[in-house]
């Protein structure tokens, strides 16, 4: 990769299908916007972002492994495996990083099984319910974050 | 007020206290500096802001109440009233204006019952543990949603 | 005031909007249709009616103090102070007065947190879900109630 | 039965001992009385009234099915049944006529048992705790929702 | 009926096919065994016995209705009716005379939802898991409470 | 009777109502089309079939206990007693047929208290939200359980 | 002791204080009475009578596990270690003896707590709410059961 | 593939061990047997099928997606992943294509945590305990719902 | 003020009315006989009293805040706002002052929502059912922490 | 023991260890420092005081059985038995006695299981986290209760 | 006792049975069996062990206490105390020495009330379902945690 | 592999960054120090040992399957998997080998969500909290059950 400084954004389960996947919850924009979007936001302030969508957990676990290696931050939205992944969660507790909680809809209007994050405990931020101009600030709330010149509370 | 539009910013009980209060959990920043840090947002994008803190239930919802004269949408960290507060709640929803709800520090490391928000399923959008950035997120969103050139999902 | 005996209407937070907030959860009619509905019912039985609105869970409980002074009995619909505040239940079991709690809509069809009344176990009556008529009913209860000549069972 | 549109009143188990039975919760009128006082109200509109009281569980429901060929509505006082038969519920939401619940007693202040009503998120209005004069003005709001004059909310 | 005073017993569902039934739980003795049982019992206190089995719950609480006229008490085995049925524990609080509970199997060694009887509150003794023999204790008992020599505790 | 070995077909409460109740739940077949696709599949294989609806729980259990002179298996959509009738669970359990539970909707996506069966248990199998069409599953099955050919797991 | 087989009758906590201790839920009875109950009725079927009460849950369990040397079986009222308990109800499975467990009063009456028990599961016997003759039905059934001449259901 | 229409039959994880694993619970037929029983009951009605089974949530999950290439339905056995994974659920519920949910044994005699499905509200319809029958059930059902000639409630 | 170090009284909602409501719970005692208790029991240790009483939540919470500039401890009775209010509780871990909590009756005889109290973890002492006395406890208990000769524990 | 009037002063298990044990949770006194305070505190009053402290359930109640020929009222600190014993609050409510129940430490800033006391409902008066001091508040109560000249509310 | 150091090897109710009892679970060997194997295993590592079962609660308490004079660890199989004894896990918590908990059978098999151990969280390892095998492994983890040059994690 | 028989050792997710993550929790040795360990004392046995570690489900539930053809036994620890997967925990009750669960951090002292394993009812022992040597333990035990040699209780 490049000599500028690297975020990883992760996407989970079934996020490869937005834009063509219910749309009155989750909108028209594409994965691929989506990570644009990241990227553009990050390269204003000279990150680089290495991106990866998957839908299984063990492949999440392992690229936030490697984060350690090669990444300063940690942009995520776990899809479903929010309500029900520990693994995840333990794995980003484990590479003590910042990370950054992202949802595209505000599951607080969904199902209760979508009211419990496993990851909320482990991240410093959260943003739910922004569509995925929710992806912009948490890339915003991390070099925040990275800078130190954040006024952090 | 002046001609620009604006936005509403309410900030519920204890939040006076903002930096002299519990600062390992609520930072050192004041209130004026939250209140400033939104306003020159919120300018930068020709909007105006009219911000109130209250320890007061009653007064916080007047004030959702005129908002639907004098506001666009709404900023809105509950406090504690987040938890307990079904009537803020029924307020936010009745003026139909965009609401999105801010804590500063992240809720789901603290006692269970702050885990739960009376306000969330009727915000659109939710910020949490971004610290007093969080505010300038919401400011951004809020825009975002009122230019309805966001990618809105 | 006159010299009839009195009612206290007392309507809780939100419920000055009625008429114009959520039209199909509360109708068209207004809180001065209310007020006009209760006063008018009750004039019939040489009652009068001091009304109160309030968005201040502390202003209804003063209210329901003073009641021992000037009322017969409190017609109540206490909005979303019914499903958190113990206070105003306290106040209305410590002033010994008849009460009759209403509804406009049917609680019961909406979320859990509506399906629980903290006020119900300190009301004679309960009407729920019968529109603003309900208030009508309602007044009707609390003179006969009063006038001891109802068949009370 | 007559030519006059006719008014379904449905008593549920134990309700024919009535005025006999535990007279501290429930008073001294009999059955009698409240079918008395239902045809009553009703006449003064020019509605007929067909009583009913079983203690069979299927015998309300069969009632419930014929009154979509006899009634304009229901008043139905489901007894314990209130609390344990779903069945009824589905009877009364499959013959879509205005329903309103009437107890007798105010539920809320017995065992928890009797707080949950299966029957309430199925009918229009609820009247509980006015004692029988809870049915007169179960019989007023039914006439007022038929007459579609009513301010309903 | 006979000259003698008499004792209402009461079978509730499926108890028609004792002795046919799952006879691990339920042994080998039939109804008629149990009837035969309690009338032979009652017979040396010179008290005569009304057997009644049911599967319907409105015919249990018809009979226990009438056992206000011809009966000095009640013996029952309601079966399932047991765990899911108020309204014959509403009846028997109603009629106001002794009510001895029996069960034939231990109840609690069975599914959870067995554990709990509604009819338990309103008896005044219970008599589980001793078999048919359960049906003589509780004859013994219920005539000891009737000729109130009985040192009550 | 016919000289044919014979199949138990029960409809539980309200589904007399079929193709006339609630058509977006349920749809527009009716009971006499039911009865009809389950004669004509059993007869294929050469079983009669003796139908039965009622309303009422007890004549549902009497019926079930019949069937051990005169069924080789029961297919049943217990309605709404589905979920409160532990008396008939009790009455399938006793009678040591098999049982094939049948509901036409899919009541998981319905009320939670729809989403508990106490006959599921004491089933064999279970065919829910295949329309009318489960019935003709349900009668398939049964045969196939029956014919002891079905490879069984 | 005697050469006559011997029964175990224990007594737990405060029950030295019967009949001088709330007489209205426990009556006016000593403990003396009830010792001189049981074993005039054991005597009666040429049973001896090994009676103990104490304070001390380890007093208990010692006196169960010495039951295997010297009794036929045991009638414990274990008092309020019925309800929290696990290592009695464990030391009463141990010792494979009949097991009679009696109440006095109606602990279904009575808080919550009493209306779970931790013996009833090892039992063979439960009799509840038959004041001090409880102890004479148990005796009864304990006899009966050692007889093997008991239509055991 | 060829050019009829085709079906995904998609088993999860330890169902490629049926057969071999716990028969008491899963019967004597394998996987291969139950693979063979939905193609040739598809072909009877001109459906090809496609076929995977994996111990892997992201490859089913994978499968889901590719199925709105190259299928017209799905029928889906979770295995354990039923009651754990919201992930396959929300695969299933976007790829909009109506799926039958299978399952061997009857689930609901089995531990509690096997009788919550996270896939039974995303599919249409559901069968379950009918061995590996169940799939051939499935089979018609799912072709009953394409050929719209189904009486579907 | 005076010179003397200050103590703050504070009483929450309903209390106003001490010694004219429910004197079966709350005895004969008025506000002022309270206030009068405190002061005199403070002044012997030479502390002033600063004493307030409000039905308003927020009301209270402002002189929590004051307390700050012009107190060394507060006693506080929140009333019914110590099981609803989690904006009390913040407010006194604010301000870092020892907090006692005191209950006139005993609570834990009381309804199960009195059972749990939001202030409890933030008091450093807590004084219940010792009626008014308990505010002598109280100011004793407060001065003892002051002075910091108490034997802390 | 001595002429003047007794208090039994009870210590649960445990609290042989104060001041060796967990001294951040419990402080450096002594139990010896306990008692010489009570006893200090009583004498002051023309009180004589009795102390126990046991690790054994057995013990507390048996000592609590024997203060009804010699004491006058209780303190007792019941440790964990406060939340794990129902025979030691059956034993208080059976003595009549003043019970004043006191924990050293706040237990609600403890874990979950010690929020829940079976004494308190049985106790008059309780006294929690006020250190050693407490025991003194607590004989202070007990006095003025013993005295009747206390403002009793 | 010897020089060499000593280990504390406690037992609690009922398991002086071993052996004897319910050997499906608990299987052949005494509780003499199980003092020998860890007498033998720590002789080997030149430690001592002191052996005690009770039946009593606080004699278990009392024991726990006088470790601290004579013992380096406690290795304890609490047998049913295990799941009510809160005092005996605040006893090992305060004297402060490595506790190693074990159970012969694998609770998590059983009942639900045994999967909750009081001791865990103050335990520092657990061995389950080990049989008496399991008291060798809890020897060898205690004298390793004792040498301290056990690879501790 | 060898001619030894063979153990499969399985570490669940995030097990790799053993050493590396959380050391307060976890300890300083490494994934590769546990293999060691395993494999020096199953050879002192004359086992070999299979290791594997994955952070994908599906890659563990497939080694379990494969353990059929060439290991005796199974060392597990699931990780966060012993929480979430059923699917392991169905996997390890398939294969039909003796299992030992080890945890190396105690697990009870963590979050509730950790109290709950899916992995130990289908476990043979269990092994928690005792550092890495808890793998040590775990070998010595599935060697003992092995051999049969053992005292298996």
């Amino acid at each position: 990769m490049s000599d500028s400084p690297s975020i990883l954004l992760l996407n989970g389960p079934n996020l490869n299908l937005l834009g063509t996947r219910e749309p009155d919850i989750y909108g028209a924009n594409t994965l691929h916007d989506v990570e644009h979007l990241v990227t553009e936001t990050a390269a204003a302030a000279d990150y680089g972002v290495n991106a990866l969508q998957s839908n299984h957990e063990g492949v999440l676990i392992d690229a936030i492994h490697e984060a350690r290696q090669n990444s300063r931050g940690i942009i995520i939205n776990p899809g479903a495996y929010t309500h029900t992944s520990l693994a995840i969660a333990d794995a980003l507790a484990a590479v003590n990083l910042p990370v950054i909680e992202v949802h595209i809809s505000n599951v607080h209007r969904r199902e209760a099984v979508r009211h419990h994050s496993f990851v909320s405990p482990v991240a410093s931020s959260i943003i739910i319910g922004a569509g995925i101009n929710g992806y912009r600030l948490a890339t915003l709330q991390l070099i925040d974050l990275l800078s130190e010149a954040s006024p952090r509370t």
